[in-house]
Order: C-alpha cells, then sequence, then structure tokens
C-alpha cells in the first residue's frame, strides 16, 4: 500500500502549504504531538479525519515543556515508526520541525496563560503549560487549523490550550478525544514505554484508584472528596507500596476548580509516579 | 462621495470575514491603531492599500497597555472622525471591538517578548509591551493579515513586534513606514493634542535634540554617545526648562543592544515629559 502522505521538515514550507490549502477553501485539523506515537494518538488522527478535508500531524519533542529535572533526554523517540502509524491513521501532512528552528539562539517570546496553569500539573511542574502554550501557539500560526485534536488523558492542558484558543482569539475549534486505555486499564502513554515488564502491572493503580472512586460516589453515594482521597491513596499504595502522589484533586469539570462536594459535573484528576515514571489520568465521576 | 468602507464590530464577525477573504486567495493588510487617527495613521492605510487587496484597520483603546499612571482615561477618542479619515484615505474595513469582548472577565493569557522589552519604553512602561504584544496577537488571530504596518514613531515597538512574528512563527510580513511629523518637526501623535497653544511649541525639543546630534555625527564627527546626550539635554532643557528627559538611548538599529561609539547603523531615541504630556520619538544618525 503506498501513501500520499507528505513529511515536512520546514517551516515556511508548511507555512506556504497552508495558506494554499487555506485558499482553495480546504479545513485543516491539527493533531500536536510529541511523536513515540501510541493508539491514543492515533484515535486523534482518526477522529480529525473524518472532521477536516486536511490532517496535519505535528511529531515535535518540544524542549521548553519539560522542566530541568524532567525527562527531556530520556523521552523516546521514533521517527519512522511515527510516520508509518500516521500515514495508516489517515494522515495527510506529517509536519516534523528542527527544535534549532523551532527554537533559534535569540527565542525570546511566550504565551502564558495564568490562573488555570497554577495548580495540578502546573504546581508540580511550574514551567510546564508556558512551554506547552506558546509551542501551540506557533503549531497554530505555522498550520493555520480550522480544528485542533487533544487527548482527554491531558485533561488541564485542554483546558488551558481553550483558555488561550478563547482569550487570543484564534478561530479554532478545540476537540477533545477520549483517552484510550490499555486492557488492565492502564491510560496509554509514550511514557509506559519507560517500564520494565515487572513495573508494568503495578502502573494500573492510577485507573483502579479512579474507579474506586467513581464506585463509591456512583454505588456508595459518597460525596466527601477527602473520603475519596483516602480510599484512592490506600487503592494506589497497596498495589505500588513505593508510589508517590504528586496530588489526587476534584475539580469542577468545567471550571478546574476544586469542589467540596462532588457532583455530577466532577472530574478526578490525579499524578503518581510508579517506579519513578510520573503517570497521570483522570475520569468524570459520574 | 460614497464609501464602502464596512465597519465591523463583532470579533467573531471579523473572522469569518477574513477566512471568507483568504479563501479567495484575497491578502489583507492590517494597521492596528488606538484612533484619534493623525496624517501618520493615515499614510500607514495608504501604504497598506498599495501592498493588499484589502485593508483592515482596527481602532481601539488597549487598556492592558497602559499602567497605572498612565493616560487610559484622557486618551483622546473620536470614532465618528476616525472612521471618515480611513475611508478617505482607502481602508476597506474598520475593526472597532468592544473592550469587554475582548478582555472578558475571565481574561488571562498573555504574550510576552522578553529581552527586547527589559530597555527603554520597557524600561519606564514595564507591563506596556506585555499589553501591546497580547493585543496585537489577538489582532492577528481574528484579521489573519498578510502583512501589518506599523510606524517608525514606535520604533521599539516595531522591533518588539518583530520578534513575536518570528518566534510565534505568524506568517505576517511586517512594514515599517516611516515617522510622519507637523510642519515644525513634532513627531504626529494623538497625544499631541493634550498640549495648550502655549505648550505646543515647547514639544519640538525633542525633533530638536534629534536634528542637533545627528548634525553633530554628520558634520563634526562626534561618535562618542555621552557628548550626544549632554547636548541634546541642553537643547531640550532650553526649548523646555521643565522638561523631564525619561531617557536619550544610543542603540543597534537592528539589534537594540547599547552602543559604545555611534556608527552609520545607531539610532538614537528618546522619551521626554513635555508640560506632563511624554512623547517619544527617534533618528538614525546617519
Amino acid at each position: 500500500m503506498k501513501s500520499n502522505m507528505k513529511t515536512i521538515r520546514s517551516i515556511p514550507q508548511m507555512q506556504k502549504l497552508a495558506r494554499a490549502m487555506t485558499a482553495q477553501n480546504m479545513t485543516i485539523a491539527l493533531v500536536p504531538t510529541m511523536g513515540f506515537l501510541h493508539d491514543g494518538h492515533l484515535s486523534l488522527i482518526r477522529r480529525a479525519r473524518k472532521l477536516a478535508d486536511v490532517v496535519v500531524t505535528s511529531v515535535f519533542v518540544n524542549p521548553i515543556q519539560f522542566g530541568p529535572k524532567d525527562d527531556f533526554k530520556a523521552y523516546p523517540r521514533n521517527e519512522k515508526k511515527d510516520i508509518k502509524a500516521i500515514a495508516s491513521a489517515g494522515g495527510d501532512i506529517v509536519f516534523v520541525p528542527r527544535a534549532e528552528l523551532v527554537y533559534p539562539v535569540d527565542f525570546q517570546t511566550f504565551v502564558t496563560v495564568e490562573k488555570i496553569t497554577a495548580t495540578l500539573e502546573g504546581e508540580f511542574r511550574p514551567t510546564h503549560f508556558i512551554g506547552v502554550t506558546t509551542v501551540v501557539a506557533k503549531l497554530f500560526n505555522v498550520v493555520r487549523p480550522d480544528l485542533a485534536v487533544f487527548g482527554m488523558k491531558d485533561y488541564q492542558q485542554v483546558m488551558v490550550i481553550q483558555q488561550m484558543i478563547s482569550d487570543l482569539n484564534y478561530p479554532i475549534k478545540l476537540i477533545v478525544a477520549p483517552t484510550v486505555r490499555e486492557k488492565d486499564g492502564l491510560a496509554m502513554s509514550s511514557r509506559n514505554s519507560y517500564f520494565t515488564p515487572r513495573q508494568r502491572p503495578k502502573a494500573i493503580c492510577l485507573y483502579a484508584a479512579l474507579k474506586q472512586a467513581r464506585a463509591m460516589v456512583l454505588r456508595d453515594g459518597v460525596d466527601k472528596p477527602a473520603v475519596l482521597k483516602r480510599k484512592m491513596t490506600q487503592v494506589i499504595l497497596s498495589i505500588c507500596p513505593t508510589a508517590q502522589i504528586d496530588y489526587i484533586a476534584f475539580t469542577d469539570f468545567d471550571s478546574l476548580q476544586p469542589v467540596k462536594r462532588i457532583t455530577r459535573n466532577t472530574i478526578c484528576s490525579l499524578a503518581v509516579r510508579v517506579h519513578g515514571v510520573r503517570l497521570i489520568d483522570n475520569m468524570k465521576l459520574s
């Protein structure tokens, strides 16, 4: 099977192509990724495929969204495999810019979303979201998509990008696709590749805790975040005694504000280090 | 004479129109203004007229680029007169968004250009450029221009916008038009309207000082910034003894870095308060 997919490495070339496609009144969907694609990413591409004339998938491990202690250097990469996978999922264009052209020596412009980046991931990774919003603003300007597809696993990221789109008036519709999970419930993530086969089963502790919380809400009518949090902590540590919990948070699904009582609109998010690998996950409690 | 110029107040309407024009392969020029237009602004519109199919002039007094002690409330406004003037200069569309829709209650996203905003205007108006880059990014996203025209009077602003365009990969060409001056040399500015007829002649002190500096460089071969600065200060105070000089700076035209010796690529910029009105001006010393 031959693919007509284009791989573009030049920013001006991508800009020209985007301009030409818009001038032909074609709609463009952008799927921004950091590569090392899994089925979660591919579900985003398939979703984009249904919604736009052209699907552009960017593959770029964005250095500025990693903190100094984060895993930028170790982050897994496999460009050849990624390009094949994107083609098979129906991608039209893969945009793979080079880091030194994305961030030239004199780079000094940043996009900052303030309030909603102060909690959860933003609290534990203080420069993370500035890196995310800056690179996504750049990708938006280069690719000029009509819609952009992000995954629900990075729930706070979705909220932050939506805030940026609204505040900066990007004429872009944000599409959020559900988290894709492994058979045992682990949310797919490129970082799952860090686990040894012995460690890997422990990684389900996040999903197990979320399921437990949801069951307690739906079955037993528990509505106190503190009660759920205590039980979730027990579940996590019973599966992985060495796990380090960064946070377990109960927030309003639309505003990301912490809630005092669980409602049908509450989402539970958590971040846990399992054998040194930082995992995040979330679930609506209804 | 009847004008076909459109006045648009809705952000989504402007976005739709921009999309439709791009889909027809028309080129768009943006002239961002804060209104109360003078011949300097009109020269930008005429320049834009020659370069693009459609000229969009925005009129918006941007609250967030004014500091707490600045003249946001006092800033002069005359929308009716502006709209007529824009039509007569060849504008196609006037975009006049309402402040509460530009900055809704929960607004929290800002575009920051770092290094080159630390000096000159940025030193004396620390939040000014964040306000400028944020609103210009928004206008870029709404209007999607192929080119944007700015005036040379706001030289550092031009440099900052160019840095933002490059860093954030806006596919927009920045056009810089020369400063338009009154007969006596005063750079045109909406703020000139603050002067009483008795105060107004003093406002030429900036231009007089710049001309003096250029003459000393070209005629006498002076190349020491300190010598020029001393003489310029004398010129300013001899014309307006109560003037307050914020800065007189000699920088490289392309990098905005301070120079130790004047070269053919040096630009002199200054900011002076004349009877409480803060004026800026600049001149290349070659």
